[in-house]
C-alpha cells in the first residue's frame, strides 16, 4: 500500500477541505490518505474550536484513512518548524508523497523557486535580516527577500503558497524521498473574515460561530453535515467553543503572578516584551483589550497569540532544543480499516514508535503534547475536564 | 497617644470580634486601637470571603482606629511566622501593648509557660522532633512537647491559647518592649462547624454563607449589621464570595502544566508531595475531591491549603528567606480621625516607611503582597478584576 500525506488543522473541517481530500485521492491515486493534524492548539496561536478527538472524527467522515497528531511543540510555530514537524511525522509513516492545496496549483514553480533559493541562500539570509532590521514582520520580510533574489514564478505573498513552499523546503531538507504535489485550493483566502458562498475560509466560519454562539444557516452551508453535528455535540456536551478569549482569566493570572524573569523563560518572550506585557495586563479586561494594547507592527497578531499559547502551555525557551531534533514518535488519533491495514502492513519498518495508547511512550516531546492537552481543557467545567483528560488515555477513534 | 495592637483576620467580622474590640479598649485604656489584618489570604490557607478593603471598612465601623495589612508572606504561615509578622508590624507602629483573645483569659499563665519553655528549650526541640518523626502533625506534636516539658498552667490544645502563646513568644523575641495582654474570648471554638447562638465562630459563619449563597437569618444574628451589608454589597457587585473551590480550575491548570521540578520550587511542596499532587489532580473534579485525595495524617488540611495558596500566589521556597528578615514597611488599609492623628503624631519616629500609596514602595516583601492581591482577584469577571486592582493603587479607607 502507498500512502499520501496531507497536513491539516480542520478548525473546523469545511467543504473546501472535503474538496482537497477528494482531489488528493484522485491526483495521487494513493491507497491511503494520512492526515497529520494539529492537536489542541493551532499554528496561528489559537486553541482549536473543538477538541482533536472530535476533529479526528470529522476527518475520518471525510474519508481520511489515518489521522495522526502533529506534536504540540511544532504545531504552534512559524512555517518552517511547523513544516518540519509535519513532514517528519509523515516521513515517519513512510508516505510516498505529500499533497497540499495552494493558490498556485502546480508543483513545478515551487521546485524552481526552491532551486533559486538554494543557489542564493546566503544573499537571501542577509536580505531577510536587513528587512527584519527595518522593522518589518517576519512574513513580510520573507516575501520581500524572495522577491529580491528573483523568485518570480510564484507569488509568495499568497498564504497557501507560502505554507506550501515551506513544505517543499522541509521535504527537501528532512525527507527528500517524499514527492511533493499540489492541487489548486478552492477555499477562499484564509484571511477572509466573512463567509461568502459555500467555500469559505475556516477563519470566517469560526468568526461566524463565535459571534452567534450557534451554527447559523450561513455557516452550515459551508460545512459538511458531520462537521455541523460535531460542533453542535461538542457545544452541547462541554458548553463551550474554544477561543483565546475564554482563557483570558488564566492568561491574566499567569502574567500577574509571574516575575519578569519568569516570563522571559517562556518561548516568544523576547526583546523586553515581558515589560510591555506586564504593563498591558494591568489595564486589560479581556483578551481583545490585551492584544490591542500590546500589538505593534513588530509584534504581529500571530506572534503574540503564539506567545500566549506558550504561556498557557508553559512552553519554555529551553524546550526549543527539541525543535532541532527529529520527531521521535507518531501519535495515532484515528483510523478506518484502510488506515489500520496500512499501519499493520508497515509496522515492522517504522523507525519510531507509532503510539495508539498513552502509556506506551516516555518522550519529552510527548510530555509537551499532554501538557498542551491539559491546558486546552481549562474552560471546561470540573467534571468535563477530568472526563476529557480520561479520553486522552483511551485508544484512537476507529471508523 | 498610646496605642494597643490587635491581630485579626475578620473573615468576616462578627459579634465576637466586636466584643474583643470593646473589651480591648476597656482593659487597656488605649487612645488608639491598631489592627494588623491579613490581606487577601488567611492563616489557615484560604482566600478571605470578601476583599481586604471591605473587611477594613467593617473594622473601622467596629471602632478600630487604624487598620494595617499583615504582609502576605507572613499571613499564610504557621503560628510562629504569622506571629512574627504581626508583632513586628505592630512594633513598627510603636504600639505599647498587644491584646489578644484567649480561652485562658489572663496573661500570667502565658508568661509562666513561656519562661518554662525558655528554660527547657533544648529538650523541647528534641521532644518536638521526636513527635514529628512519629508522624504526628505539627500542632499535635507541639502540644505534646509542651506537655512533656511540664507546661501545665495553660491548656495549649485550645486554638486561641495556642495562637496567643505564639504572640507572647514573638513579642519576647522580636519586640520585648511591647506588653502582652489578653481577654477572655467569648467566641465559640473556632473549629465549630455550625452556628449556635449569636456568638459563633467565623468558620461556622462562612460555612453557612457558602452553603446557602445568601445571608441567612441564622448568620445575620451573629454579625453586626455593617458586616451583613458589606457581605451583601460585595456579592452584589462582584458576584462572588471567595472560597478555594472557585480557584479550582486555576489550581488544576497550574498543577497540570507544571513539571515536578517546578512544583518542588513552591513553598510547602516537600517530601515528594509533588508526585502525590500530580497523581491526585488527574482524577479530581473539584477542590473538595483534590483535598480528600491528597490529605493524610501527615499532610494536614491546613498545611495542604497553605500549599495551594502558595501555588496560586506563586510563592517560592526562595521567598522564605524574607520570613527571617524584619518586616520592612507598614501598609495602611484604613483609619479614622484618631488613627490619622496617631500616625501624624508618631510619623517622625517610625523606622520603616508607613505606606498609604502603592507607588511609594519598592520592597520584595511588598511585591508578594501585590502578587497575592492579583491572584485573589481571579474569580472576578474581567471588568471587576481590573477595577479591583485599580483600588489597590488608591489611598486607604478614611472613616
Amino acid at each position: 500500500m502507498q500512502a499520501t500525506g496531507i497536513i491539516v488543522e480542520y478548525n473546523p473541517l469545511h467543504l473546501g477541505h472535503l474538496h482537497h481530500i477528494k482531489q488528493t485521492r484522485k491526483t495521487t491515486e494513493a491507497d491511503c490518505i494520512i492526515a497529520v493534524m494539529s492537536g489542541p492548539f493551532l499554528q496561528r496561536g489559537e486553541p482549536a474550536i473543538i477538541d482533536k478527538w472530535e476533529r479526528t472524527k470529522t476527518a475520518l467522515e471525510a474519508s481520511v484513512d489515518l489521522v495522526v497528531e502533529l506534536p504540540h511543540l511544532f504545531a504552534v510555530q512559524h512555517g518552517d518548524y511547523f513544516s518540519k514537524g509535519a513532514v517528519e511525522t509523515l516521513a515517519n509513516l513512510h508516505v510516498s508523497s505529500i499533497c497540499f492545496g495552494s493558490e498556485q496549483g502546480t508543483i513545478e514553480p515551487f521546485l524552481t523557486a526552491h532551486k533559486t533559493w538554494e543557489d542564493k541562500r546566503d544573499s537571501f539570509d542577509s536580505i531577510l535580516t536587513s528587512f527584519l532590521e527595518k522593522g518589518n514582520s517576519y512574513p513580510e520580510s520573507s516575501r520581500l527577500a524572495y522577491e529580491a533574489i528573483g523568485i518570480s514564478e510564484i507569488d509568495l505573498s499568497r498564504p497557501n503558497n507560502i505554507l506550501g513552499y515551506s513544505y517543499v523546503k522541509a521535504i527537501n531538507r528532512y525527507a527528500p524521498s517524499i514527492t511533493p504535489e499540489t492541487i489548486t485550493r478552492v477555499e477562499s483566502d484564509y484571511h477572509d473574515e466573512t463567509i461568502e458562498g459555500t467555500i469559505a475560509s475556516a477563519t470566517s466560519i469560526r468568526k461566524n460561530l463565535h459571534k452567534y454562539g450557534e451554527i447559523t444557516k450561513k455557516a452550515s452551508e459551508t460545512l459538511p453535515t458531520f462537521t455541523s453535528k460535531a460542533l453542535q455535540a461538542y457545544r452541547d456536551e462541554k458548553q463551550v467553543w474554544h477561543s483565546l478569549e475564554i482563557y483570558f482569566p488564566l492568561i491574566q493570572h499567569l502574567l500577574w503572578t509571574s516575575s519578569p524573569e519568569e516570563l522571559r523563560m517562556i518561548q516568544g518572550v523576547d526583546e523586553g516584551l515581558e515589560h510591555r506585557l506586564l504593563k498591558a495586563i494591568d489595564v486589560s479586561s479581556s483578551f481583545h483589550d490585551l492584544m490591542h494594547t500590546v500589538k505593534t507592527k513588530r509584534y504581529t497578531w500571530t506572534r503574540l497569540q503564539r506567545l500566549f499559547i506558550h504561556l498557557l502551555t508553559n512552553i519554555k525557551k529551553t524546550d526549543s532544543r527539541l525543535l532541532e531534533k527529529p520527531v521521535s514518535y507518531v501519535r495515532v488519533l484515528g483510523m478506518n480499516d484502510r488506515g489500520r491495514e496500512y499501519l499493520s502492513q508497515h509496522k515492522k519498518d517504522f523507525e519510531v514508535p507509532v503510539v495508539t495508547q498513552l502509556k506506551q511512550l516516555e518522550d519529552p516531546l510527548f510530555t509537551l503534547d499532554l501538557k498542551a492537552q491539559k491546558a486546552y481543557l481549562y474552560p471546561l467545567s470540573g467534571e468535563n475536564r477530568v472526563d476529557s483528560y480520561r479520553r486522552e488515555k483511551m485508544p484512537p477513534v476507529f471508523y
